[in-house]
C-alpha cells in the first residue's frame, strides 16, 4: 500500500460498550446511527500531511516554516495549496501543491490547518468522501474549533503521529439541489443548508417533506438545516438549541417564521429531508451551503438533505465534551456574567 | 412460560440497516445508543393486558364495558387498578387487581389505557423496569400521545393482538436524589426532572456536572433535564426546541436563566449529568419528577440524571414521525395561521 | 373653505385627563409624546372620499358599485385611483381619479380602504404627511388591522360621517436615507424599516447612534426599526414583543443576532436613531421601507430614523385595546390553544 | 416652610417642547402621560439627606464616615436607617433614625445609596407617595442602576446639592391585592408584580383585563407585569425586551406559557390591568412584589395594577440613555463578543 494512506483503527465506545474498528484504507466513515467518543490508533506512522492556511499574506512566512519543520523533523511529506507552493517557489522551497481528486482522497494521513473556524469548512470542501483527521491551531483568535495553540505546534504534532487520540466525528450534511425534478449539483456541509428568500421582499413559502412524507409549509425568512457542529453557527441566532456534536441529529431551524407557533426541531440522523419552493410561492428563493455557492431555486426546485457517511474527524484537545464546552465560553461567553455579585444583606432579591 | 410475558421478536431499523431482536422474555430495552423505527412481533399470541384509565366516577361504565369486551370477545386476562376493581365487585363483575411488584412487570403482555396524556406518565411510575407495549385511546381530548380514538377500539385491538405494529421506544431518565452525598430515591421519568426555586424569591443557584466533569453554575429560575417525548412539554415553554422521539438525546433546558447568553442545550444520549444546589445558593431547591413527587434539595444535594435502559414502548397509529407531526397539530396548533390569505397584486408585503 | 378639508375636533384622552383640539385644517398629527384614545368630531359634514381597493380585476364591480352608492346615497364626492377610473370610464361611469400633490392633502375628509392589511400601507405611502382617518373594510380574509366586514357597509359609513369615532393614531416613522455623507431619499413607514445583508453571505456590521451617540455595533442578519404597528409583523417574526399601538416608542429589533446577549430594545417616540453600514462590514447592506424601495447602502451609508409627525388615524371598530386584541386573535390565533382540557383527576400534571 | 422639603423646579423635554415646573411641596409625580429627560433644578439649597447602606457590617465604618462628611462638609442634616443609629451611638456618634411616615414624605430632600441595586428598590418601599431624588453609589460591584463609584463621593454629592442635574424619573406600579372581591393590601413596585405558581405543580391559570375588559386566560409558570426599569430584570429572563426607562409602558411578559403562540406584550402607561386567578384553576397562585411580601391569591383573587403616580427620581451620571446602555454592558455584558474577528481572505464565511 506505499503511497496510499496508512491503515488505522478505530475504537468507538457508545457509552454502552467499546469497539474497535478497522480501517484498512484509512477511510473513515460513520459505521451505525449514533457515535460517541472515538479513539484514533495509526496501525502504521503516519506519511502525508495536508497543510492548510488562511490567505493571508503575513502568515506565510509562519507556514513555509511549519512546512520545513514538518518535512525535517517529522519525516512528513507536505502538501499545501497551490498559492502556497507559488509563494515557497519564490522562496527558493520545493512543496508539493495538491490537485483535486485521487491524491487528496488516497494519500493524505491527516491535515493540519493553521487559522480560524473557516479552515475547517474549507477541508470540507476539498473532501466530498472520507475526510482525513484533522487538527485546528489558533493564533490568539477565539474560534470555536480550533481548540489548539500555535505555540504548542511541536508537542501537539510529535502527539498525533503517536496516535491514540480522542476525535469528533463531526457529521456532514449531503445536499442534492434538484432543479425541473432532476438531481444537479450535490454539496457536503459541515454547518448547514440554508434555504432563504435572498433579497427578495417575499417571505419564502417551503414546502418540507420528512422521509417524502409531507410535513409543513414554512412561511418565513429561511430555513436552516443544520449539523450538530452548525448548531452554535446560524442556527443559534435564529433560536436553535446548542447540540452536543456527538448526538446523531438534524437541527431544523426556521428563521423569523411567521407562525409563531413554529419551533426548532431535531431530526434523528437517519431524516431524509426535502425543502422545496412552493407552487404558491411569490418568489424564488436561494439556496446555500456553509455560507457559500449560493443557488437560485425556482418553484418546484428542492434540496434534499440527508446525513452523509463521510464525517469530518477533528481531534480533541481533551475530549469532545471538554472541548465543546472550552469553545462556547471561549466564542460565545456562554453563560458568563461580568462578575457574581456577592451575597448582600438587606437588599437580598432575586435579580438586579 | 405459562403465566410469564409471551416473548417477542423486535426488528429495529435505524436507517442503515434493520435487526431481529428476540426478546425471550418479553423486556423490552434499549441495545445501542440510537434507536430508529421498531416493528412489535408476538412470538405467542398475547394473554395479558392491564387497563388504565382516569379516575373519573362518569368514565366508569365504559371502562367496565372495554374490559368485558376484552375478556369476552379476545380471551384476554384483565388486570386493572384497585379502584377499578372495586367499582366491578360493586356491578357484580369480577376484575383482577394489580398489585405492584411481580405480577405487572413480568405477565403484562401490553397496556390499554383511556384517557389523556397523563396516563402514560403514569404507566411509567408503574414499571420501573421493563415497560410492555401501550396503546392510548383518547375520547375526543386533543392529546399529544394519544393517537388512537376511542370508536375504533374493536379494530385497533385486533391490530395490536395481530401484532407486526410500528412502535415508538421512548427514552426514559432515570433520576437519582443525592442527599448528604449519599443516594437517597429513584424516579423513571418519561418526561423531565425539574430542579427549581419553588416559592423561593431567590434563584437556584446550580452546578451542573456531565459525566463528572464540571460544565457551569446556572442561576435561574430552574433546569429541565427532559427526554425527546418531555421535549413539547415543560422544555418546550421554557424554549426549548422540538425533539423527535427518536433523538438519543437528553435535553438540558435553563428556566428564566439569569446570564443572557445562556441557551437550551442538547446531550447525547450517553451523558451523565448531575445537577447539585451550589454551596453558594441562598435557598433551597425542589427536584420534582413529571412534575410530582416534589423533593427538597438542600446545599451540595443533587439529583444525577441518565438515561434509562428501559423504554416505554407507544404503539403508532402511522409511525413515529406521522403520529408526532399529527400531535404537534392537534396539540399545539403547530405552524397553523388561520387562514392563508390569497395572493393580492397591489399590496403585496412580507408580512401582516 | 369650498374646496379644502373640513376642519374636525379631536379628543384626547391620555388616561389622566381629556382635551379638545380644534383642528381648523383637518390635518391630525401628534400634539405631544404620547397618545392615547382619540375621538373624532367632524366641524362639518365630510365632502370628500378616497376610495381605494386591491389592484384585483374580481373586485372592480364591487368597487364601482361602492363608489356609486358613496356619490348617491351620502353625497360624497368620490376620489380613486388612476386604474380604477379607467375601468369605470369604459363602464360608461365617471370618477374622479387623484393626482399625487394638493388634492389628496388637501381635499380629502377620509379615506375608504376595500381589502386587506396591505392596502393601509398604500395609504401610507400616498400621504407623506397629514393623513385622513383611515376605514378598512375586509372580504371575509382575517386582516389584523381591517375590522370592519363590508356586509355592514352602510352602516358603518353613516357611523363615520355622524362622526364621534374612536381612532389609533398610527405613528409612522420617518426615514432619511444617508449616502455618501449626505440625506438622500426619504420615506415615511407605518410598518418598520429594515435594513438588512440581503443576497450576502456575510452578516450585516450595523453601527447604530440614538440621538448622535454611539450605542452599538450589531452583527446579524439585519435590523428591524419598527412602529407599535409594525410590532406585529416582520418584528414579531424576529422576537419582538407586541407593543399596543398607544405606546409612544419606536422597536429596535435585531435578526439572527450574531451575539447571544443582544435583546430586543423599546425606544420612545423621541430617539432618534441611526443605523449606519460600518467601514469594518464585508459587504454592502440594503435597506428597505415597508417591505418595499429596497435601497443600497455601501460602507458609511445609513438611514436616520425618527418619528413623523404625521399618524395614520385608523378608524375603531370598537376600541383600539378591543381592535388589537381582536386583530391578534384573529391574525395570529393568539393564545389560542386547540381546546382546553378538562380537570382530570388521577393524571393531574402541568403540561403534555 | 422651614422644616419641609425645599422646593424644586423640573425642566421637562419631551423631545418636543421644555417646560419648566414648579414643584413647591418638592414631591416629584407625573404630569402627563410621557416623561422624557428631566432636569433637576433646586430652588433652596437641599437641607435634609437620607443616607442608606446595606446591612453589612464591614460597611459600617464607610457608611458613618460618610455620614460625618455630609454633616461637616455639606452642612447637611443626615437621617439613616434605625440599625445604623445604633452603630453610631456605639461608637457615640449621634444620627437621627427615621420613622415612617411623616419626617421621610416632608423632609428629606434627596436620598445617598451605598451598595447595589437592591438599595433602590429598598428606597421604593420607604416612599408609598413622592421620592425625592436618589443618587446611587457602587463599591466596584457591577450594578445595573448605580452608575456613581464611590471613589468620586465628594465630587459627586457637590454636584447633587448644586442641582441643574439630569434625572430618570422611573415608573412605579401601584398594586392593589383582591381577596375575596374586596381590596386588601397595597404596593408600589420599581420593578415588577409577579403571579405565579410558586411550588404548585399546576400551572397557573390567570384570568387577565385590561381597562375592565377581559383579554385572555393565559396558563403558565406565571405573569410578569413589569416596568421599564424592571424590563432588564425578571422579564428580560422571561423573554421580554428591553425597555428605555422613558417609555411611558407597562410590560405583561409570560413565564414558559403553555401556548406556543403567546408574546409578550406591551401596555401604554395608562392601562390597568388586572391579573385574577382563574375559576378554573387547580391551586392558588402567588403574588410577589420586587421579589418579596409574597401572597397567596385564592381562585377569585387577584391583583390591580396601574401605573404610580409617583415615580423614582435617580440622579443620572452622563443622561439616561448614556446611564442605561452602560449599565447594560457593564450588568449583562450586552451585546458583548469575547473579540471581533479579524477580516480573513480564505475562510469568509458568515458565522462561526
Amino acid at each position: 500500500t506505499r503511497g496510499g494512506k496508512v491503515p488505522v483503527t478505530l475504537i468507538r465506545c457508545d457509552g454502552y460498550v467499546c469497539e474497535r474498528e478497522s480501517v484498512e484504507d484509512g477511510n473513515i466513515a460513520f459505521r451505525g446511527a449514533a457515535t460517541e467518543q472515538v479513539m484514533l490508533v495509526w496501525n502504521e506512522r503516519p506519511r502525508t500531511v495536508l497543510l492548510l492556511c488562511k490567505k493571508d499574506k503575513s502568515l506565510l512566512p509562519t507556514v513555509l516554516e511549519t512546512a520545513q519543520n514538518l518535512m525535517s523533523n517529522q519525516s512528513l511529506r507536505v502538501i499545501v495549496e497551490p498559492f502556497v507552493q507559488t509563494e515557497a517557489l519564490a522562496k527558493g522551497m520545493n512543496l508539493e501543491p495538491f490537485t483535486r481528486g485521487d491524491k487528496l482522497e488516497n494519500e493524505i494521513d491527516f491535515v493540519v490547518c493553521l487559522g480560524g473556524d473557516g479552515l475547517i469548512l474549507h477541508v470540507s470542501t476539498l473532501f466530498a468522501n472520507a475526510v482525513p483527521p484533522v487538527i485546528c491551531f489558533n493564533f490568539g483568535s477565539l474560534g470555536f474549533l480550533t481548540p489548539f495553540v500555535y505555540e504548542d505546534f511541536d508537542k501537539e504534532i510529535e502527539s498525533v503521529i503517536e496516535g491514540n487520540l480522542l476525535m469528533s466525528l463531526r457529521m456532514r450534511l449531503h445536499c442534492t439541489v434538484f432543479s425541473e425534478a432532476k438531481p444537479d449539483r450535490e454539496f457536503h456541509v459541515l454547518n448547514e443548508l440554508v434555504v432563504d428568500r435572498g433579497a427578495s421582499s417575499y417571505l419564502s413559502y417551503l414546502d418540507c417533506f420528512c422521509d417524502d412524507k409531507y410535513i409543513t409549509t414554512v412561511q418565513a425568512d429561511g430555513i436552516i438545516v443544520s449539523t450538530p457542529t452548525g448548531s452554535t453557527a446560524y442556527s443559534m441566532s435564529a433560536g436553535g438549541s446548542m447540540v452536543h456534536p456527538s448526538v446523531p441529529a438534524i437541527l431544523f431551524t426556521p428563521v423569523c417564521p411567521h407562525s409563531l407557533s413554529f419551533r426548532p426541531i431535531v431530526f434523528p440522523d437517519s431524516a431524509r429531508l426535502r425543502i422545496c419552493v412552493s407552487q404558491d410561492s411569490r418568489a424564488v428563493s436561494w439556496a446555500s451551503f456553509d455560507g457559500k455557492f449560493r443557488q437560485q431555486l425556482r418553484r418546484g426546485d428542492g434540496v434534499l438533505v440527508q446525513m452523509s457517511l463521510y464525517p469530518v474527524p477533528t481531534i480533541n484537545k481533551t475530549d469532545h465534551t471538554g472541548d465543546w464546552f472550552g469553545g462556547l465560553s471561549r466564542a460565545f461567553n456562554f453563560n458568563m456574567r461580568a462578575q457574581q455579585k456577592p451575597l448582600d444583606k438587606i437588599d437580598e432579591k432575586p435579580r438586579h
